[in-house]
């Protein structure tokens, strides 16, 4: 077993996940949201939705998925996920980022926690998929609970959302047609720049 | 299997944890930490440590407890651990509070999640009292690499926090070993009023 003193540098370092703010606001047109705030919702939506997975999964393993997925951005940032110039540079941002978060871990432990990290990143399994599906679906939750304001302000159009949100059928194809059916309402009232072609379906 | 509908209002509603604000204070002597990140700090805490648990325990169902642990406060509001006019109404907030917070859920998925709130309260199983260790052991890491600088503003002894921490030895000796070994450090630097007799023990 590794000392205890081996491990309180990284509980330390990952504290700074609470300072890592993405560009979701709270509902109540409240705050934006941050990177533990948003994977803590996520773990606890799994708890609460994982009957909905598509195949059946191992509910602790897709929490732990959750609770790590964003653990990089300490050192990364943010990317917002319809932000092209920093959708260019993220891979090699989270790679560094990457080596350098977990080196401050003993062997066995950053084994686990990399992982973690490569599972969710490789979205192979049903674990997998099903985090990813939580990734996407809070934060259009509450994006929804404040009338679609987040979309708005950064002019995005349906079929880019789409882009990400259309994968969450991987991990649940009812929660992607919820995902689907809020779509469908914003570019209906205009919070979503509607470029679906004229029968309403994707291009 | 419940409809998604019904599970959305508990979802939205839970987000408000994100603006109960607790006594502790992020690392390099940041802001005030929030419920939420406080429970995300835990359940990945428990990751890494439930190695040092007394007892085996169930590490999935220990992050669950973690996760939701203060639920409760969205509506209560958080008690400070030392706070003593405060802890008199506790109870009956925190009743009032799960009454109306888990009828938010269909049955199977209310009795979830009180039973995940029951369980940690009641402190009796090696995953709650583990948990419980994590509720101690994550606020005193951050008051710690903030110079002990909570326990002074709030001018508390000793005593009066070992009579919180000690219980972590239910948990983990292991743990409670470096919770003492920071707690010795900082009453005899002076950030804890140092109310232990003159053997340097507990009264």
């Amino acid at each position: 077993m590794d000392s205890l003193d081996e491990l309180i540098p990284f509980i330390l370092e990952i504290d700074k996940e609470k300072n890592i703010f993405r560009q979701t606001h709270l509902t109540d047109h409240g705050r934006r949201e941050n990177d533990a705030e948003h994977a803590w919702h996520m773990a606890v939506m799994t708890l609460l939705l994982c009957d909905y997975s598509n195949e059946p999964i191992d509910v602790g393993r897709t929490v732990a998925l959750c609770l790590c997925h964003d653990l990089v951005e300490i050192y990364a940032g943010d990317t917002y996920a319809y932000d092209d110039a920093g959708k260019k540079t993220q891979n090699e941002r989270e790679e560094k980022a990457e080596e350098k978060l977990f080196q401050l871990l003993p062997p066995e432990k950053r084994d686990y926690f990399h992982g973690l990290y490569l599972e969710f990143e490789e979205n192979i399994t049903p674990e997998s998929k099903f985090a990813h599906t939580m990734d996407n679906f809070q934060p259009l939750l509450l994006n929804h609970s404040n009338g679609g304001n987040d979309w708005k302000e950064h002019g995005v159009s349906y079929n880019k959302v789409m882009g990400r949100q259309g994968r969450s059928i991987e991990g649940s194809k009812i929660i992607f047609n919820k995902i689907k059916e809020i779509m469908d309402s914003h570019a209906l009232s205009g919070e979503l720049i509607d470029d679906r072609n004229s029968n309403g379906e994707i291009d």
